[in-house]
């Protein structure tokens, strides 16, 4: 389902923009109110909750006895997201689960989501469309209602903002800010893949700019591809945690890299931690590719970002129930505050853990 | 409190974004957690049922019995704002009160808020400051919580996300769709002041561009110009209609100009409707700025938009209750679908409505 074959999806994208060979509705041209309508008719509602969706000032939703836990993120085009190799359906896709995956790290269930967007007229109704297939995609898969929005213009290119909203019973609230020392520090699936997956596709790019005729390079890399498109987020783990019936003491989604979720989690809970080197999940493909381009793979699990897998640490009594998930790996334990964040290297070696963090305003140059 | 010298304003506006005689810290030397940090600080929590704001994965709301109402809005320079007469904080108080009054427009009480903002290395600290300063002020005034958002860059300008949360009991919420033949159409306020108060602010703006020694001509504009720079959401009147023991049939505020909300209303409810140009509402500085602009006054009340006052319809019987209230204006009637919205003039013509509607597309173009 991913795209092996780069040169060919280029060429499909250039179309969906700039449609060469195929319908191109102009937005000015249906006006805000039509683009609403045409966006309204595939939005389908799963959730009981919602009594009512699109359509008034304001959404109206019903949580009963539960908890309810809101969310938001907004994705910037050229910041968050390259439209050169990033289709639009999976983009629309990444955006709800990104999201969905921030009330999976509260151990909450995802209800409703409001998507806003602002674009410029280089995007076409029919991108719009395209947008919002992958958006409803989502929708079904995570059983999350779009319950509002605002669809309006930008000056350049297209910023996305999605709000998240689920339930959860008090008791089952997992904050970033309940560790304590002892306790094991988990992580789901594996990591590092979707960073590699960017590298990939930023390399592809450049090949293909330089030489549109050029073979494409990722053969067997649908993988780590993937990864970078198409993430999920791990709502599967609130499920599984009820039916062990246990509850992570701590938790947090791993959006910006391993390293900076544990200083989160440590700095929220005042506490310190350890991590094992070797006990990193990296998945197969991620290690090759990490080779081809010479990163240590431990360099891509610590600060590589958007796995969207979920970290969380476990009571000692715990671990019995959930030591053969072949979804979850144990990779340290929490210390107290004073022993700080350390990593363990496969060669024996105490290292201090660092967190090379969010550099976005770094790449931003006002255009 | 508005702004009367606008080449002053122009000045120290000049002054925050490129901080000529002030400090000025760039944003990438603090980073996103050290933005993150300074924008804590100043955030007060109002609300009993906010559990957990700003600091985890989610926000965590205690909406207990009561229904959970959602609206979000995007707001983009250059095309909702202009930070060349725009200050920073009233920009930011703007983003929370329009958002507000779509909660007010449910007949909610707002609760929350979310603030997402994206921004390009033009702005600097201190002016993300200065917007969250507006934002805070906001927050205090309504009473809402700021629990959670996302801070990132962008390429070009600031954009500008806000979601709001409040709350209603399920028989209190006002739709757009109640509308009944036979009710009274009626709107808070007065209507067109912050459509003048745009054009009167562009017109300054043109003449600081071609001779920045002229002298400002917003003398007595004060009232229009702080309509368009500093609009409030009306949850006064919420409180008031629970005094009153009345509920309005239906709903919305009045974002888009009256005559888009009037047909919004219509539609949902599947009703026509009457309205008479003599009952509109329009403050005395509207008039003579509309005068000035050689535009009818009438024009500006129905295209206008940026009010954020509320239409609504109340039951026959329920108009001896607010009559006398200097708040509320009667404009017209709801009448059978078939009739179609009709407008009475004072020369006493039936005409059909028309709405301008939203043209935002036809400004876009992609830089």
């Amino acid at each position: 389902m991913f795209l092996c074959n780069l040169p060919t999806f280029f060429k499909k994208q250039k179309i969906i923009m700039s449609a060469e060979k195929q319908k191109r509705t102009e937005l000015k041209d249906i006006g805000e109110f039509g683009l609403i309508d045409v966006l309204q008719q595939d939005v389908k509602l799963y959730q009981e909750s919602t009594k009512k969706g699109i359509g008034d000032d304001a959404a109206v939703i019903d949580a009963s006895s539960e908890q309810t836990v809101v969310s938001t993120d907004m994705l910037v085009e050229g910041i968050h997201f390259d439209l050169s190799y990033m289709p639009l359906k999976h983009l629309g896709y990444k955006a709800i689960a990104v999201n969905v995956s921030d009330i999976a790290a509260m151990n909450a269930v995802p209800r409703q989501v409001t998507v806003s967007i602002a674009l410029s007229n280089r995007f076409s109704k029919e991108a719009v469309e395209e947008l919002y297939k992958g958006i409803n995609i989502a929708c079904e898969n995570y059983k999350v209602d779009l319950v509002g929005g605002d669809t309006t213009s930008s000056r350049s290119g297209l910023v996305i903002s999605v709000t998240a909203i689920g339930t959860a019973k008090e008791e089952n609230l997992a904050y970033r800010s309940g560790a304590k020392p002892g306790e094991i520090l988990c992580v789901t699936g594996d990591l590092g893949g979707a960073y590699m997956g960017l590298q990939l596709l930023e390399r592809e790019k450049q090949v293909y700019m330089s030489n549109p005729q050029a073979q494409p390079e990722l053969k067997d890399q649908e993988y780590v591809v993937g990864r970078q498109l198409r993430p999920e987020a791990r709502t599967d783990m609130v499920h599984e945690f009820k039916e062990y019936g246990i509850k992570p003491t701590s938790m947090i989604d791993i959006s910006d890299g391993l390293a900076s979720e544990v200083m989160h989690i440590c700095k929220n809970s005042e506490v310190g931690a350890v991590l094992y080197e070797e006990k990193f999940p990296v998945a197969e493909e991620t290690l090759k590719a990490a080779m081809d381009f010479h990163i240590p793979s431990s360099t891509v699990v610590l600060n590589g970002g958007e796995d969207y897998e979920l970290l969380f640490t476990i009571k000692q009594e715990d671990y019995e129930k959930v030591k053969h998930n072949p979804n979850i790996s144990f990779i340290g334990y929490i210390l107290e505050k004073e022993k700080g964040t350390q990593l363990i290297t496969k060669g024996k070696q105490v290292v201090p853990l660092q967190a090379q963090g969010w550099t976005h305003f770094k790449q931003s140059e006002d255009e």
